[in-house]
């Protein structure tokens, strides 16, 4: 059986400011990473998305970010794997303190924007992050970028990991995602991206350039922003679904 | 067998500001009140601050603030009981990570400054944050202003609550602490300072202006900050242990 | 000849958060108040906004609110005439720098949210407010509630002021507005809204309940949130047009 | 004749949080560079370092930093030249509105912490910067790493320009300063120091590893911190002028 997790970013709004359509995209999302008050979100959209989260049963994670509201966390900064570790202990411990009040159990772990792809690449930020996670509940997945340096450090200290992929980036042809900053790195149009994210989960592989790329995909991201988002995510979980696969979350129970 | 608590506000130092002095305090503290982030500290502080009390077996008590570093968490702000719910929840949540990544258990939660002094007044404030203490863990202690609606609201919940009294406070002849505005408002003395709470532990009362007043104290504020902090604090303890008086926290497991 | 200012907040957007409808509001508003980073805007929508209201010929005004950006400066804060001085001038200033930068010069400062509403019964908030003003610039037209007093302070101080009335606020007998707590504080529909300001303009009064109440109105509030927000000042700037009255800011140079 | 200005960071306070030796350091600096708000500072400090700048009659300089409150403007963080420009120039006018209020003249400009040395080494970040300086005010003196991008980028744009020193730091046989991470980065001893400093202002050149490098020195740095910075400041002040060095800002008035 072929079964995989579609994942969003949710709860990225803050006081006055709405972003995102959470409520729609929740009706196909299996995982949702809440924003935890550094890059985005506060307490009150905090609670409020773990209560919808809740009602739909879907699998809760936290998405911890940098310190800067202003740049949405997508700016790097030159942060120690110890600050790192700070960081997402904080970030984790007021997410699940509004899971727990509300009698639901916190399932993952994944870091949001610049902190996701400085762990991607550093094994040292990426030791700090999977230590946070693991000292505050050995049971929380750790969702990263397939086969990054994040992954490899969630394994090396004990932690369940979910590899991510991407329905709507293209890929290189050493199996790294495009950088944004390159021309083509989006996919923009919905049947290509169905086409490559149903072909990763059914056979495990993408073809870059003509040459075929094997790929982990436990996790896919479903783009929470932009007018777009609900319509993609409607074709990527109905397009997986007519192939015959199973969209679920990691920790779905089976029957 | 009298016995009392002495608490003390810890962990407000940010990142470059160093405040406090919390390293020697915590050898006549035995509750300490761990800021959160909002009116001071930070993850960096946190995780020392937890680190440091766990090694000395302090019990260890979240300190929620308004979201207001800038004021210290001192200026009164005009949130909802239910804007209050949701920054006490998400405070507790970041400390308690800390705690639980060390392998400790949170005791208490003692509310900061404004967000203290408007509890103490209000019903409604109160039923917010005993609410969200009560929901992230029923085995909280909630610290609050001797018999305020603080203390109400908490043992309306179900939770265990302790009656906060002060000895450096002078107090009116209604029970309630003689405003920050009037003069006398402070006890400069610590001789002063030690009698009257000699007399509060071991007599469950105190005398204004002739009158004996009743007050019930289960805890006393050694403040943290000043450089008289240190001493003041040694005095109180030491005062009090000659006084036969036993100073230990509220979970102290007796033999 | 009857002339009206009409006044919009715009430049609230922050970071990866979009508010309000600024450009399609420009077609309306003779002066605009930009927010300065405390309760919204940030440096980037700061400059924007600057550099479309100058492309417009729109007078610009500072729009300084509390530092609670979560609370969008809405919540009341118990700030010291101090505070409120120095807040002012911090925020008047860093928008001026943009002013400059451009080649403008601002025109006005108007408090946003809260700061506005304790300003307006507040001697002393208002002293702060209105010194901060004189100081940095006397040519600084000061902007609050018609016959607040803050329009007080900034009189006695030297500046010249602009009394505000509202267009889709009821008003009481006393002339105050009704209180947002209150079932009928707003008038929802435009037509009635436009009558009120109609009269205000040419009457210099308006009636509440039967009663004719004298109203000073320099400067009429736009509102810019909300999806209608670009039909009602379509309708009031037309509205107002049509009854013969000129719609200019204070500033303008008459030919 | 040999002139030198001694110049040092001030106004690094922050509410409850009290940092440096402001009044003191006074004494010795004839510029100061004050914080305005982002890596430090806030409205009340501002103005008070401001109020006592004027009164010694101390040259008046803008410091602005990254926003990173929590890292002190240290951390490299990954800003395009367009958000150093925004973020210069929101920081100059803040701080200008309270030198205009106070009746004085801002003289100068310099980058904190990782802006300053992010702009050491590029020349965009360093148009940003330069070009935020010049509009706001083309009177403006930028100062920067003696002969680095920033210097190159003020001098392009039309700006005065001065080479910054560093009395207690080394250099390399490039003459770029030995970075902190190496353990020999730092001077250690105030008579050692004084000699480098000394040479440097009057024979504009310095001695490492034997070699003589030329090095253009218009002001010097001393350091705000530490316990030893009061005592480092009259070592270097008093062994300046007894070397027969006039100390005085760059805009001070011969007579």
């Amino acid at each position: 059986m072929h079964v995989i997790d579609l994942n969003c970013d949710m709860g990225e709004s803050f006081g006055r400011y709405t972003l995102g359509y959470d409520e729609e995209l929740m009706n196909y999302a299996t995982s949702i990473n809440i924003a935890c008050g550094f890059h985005a979100g506060d307490p009150h959209t905090m609670r409020k998305t773990v209560q919808l989260a809740l009602e739909k049963g879907i699998a809760i994670g936290a998405h911890p970010g940098l310190p800067d509201l202003n740049g949405f966390g997508r700016r790097e900064m030159n942060i120690s794997p110890q600050e790192a570790y700070d960081l997402v202990i904080y970030q984790i411990g007021a997410l699940n303190a509004f899971v727990q009040a509300e009698g639901g159990v916190m399932q993952h772990v994944k870091p949001h924007g610049a902190l996701y792809n400085m762990a991607a690449k550093s094994p040292e930020l990426s030791e700090g992050i999977a230590e946070a996670v693991y000292k505050v509940n050995p049971k929380l997945i750790l969702f990263g970028l397939a086969e990054s340096e994040l992954i490899k450090a969630g394994k090396k200290i004990g932690l369940r990991t979910a590899n991510e992929a991407f329905a709507d980036r293209t890929y290189q042809s050493d199996g790294t995602l495009t950088p944004r900053s390159k021309k083509n790195s989006l996919i923009h149009d919905d049947r290509t991206a169905l086409k490559q994210v149903t072909h990763m989960v059914l056979e495990r592989k993408i073809v870059v350039d003509g040459s075929v790329i094997p790929i982990q995909a436990d996790t896919i991201c479903l783009h929470g922003d932009g007018a777009h988002a609900v319509q993609f995510a409607k074709t990527i979980s109905e397009g997986l679904s007519n192939a015959g696969i199973t969209i679920q979350s990691l920790t779905h129970e089976s029957q």
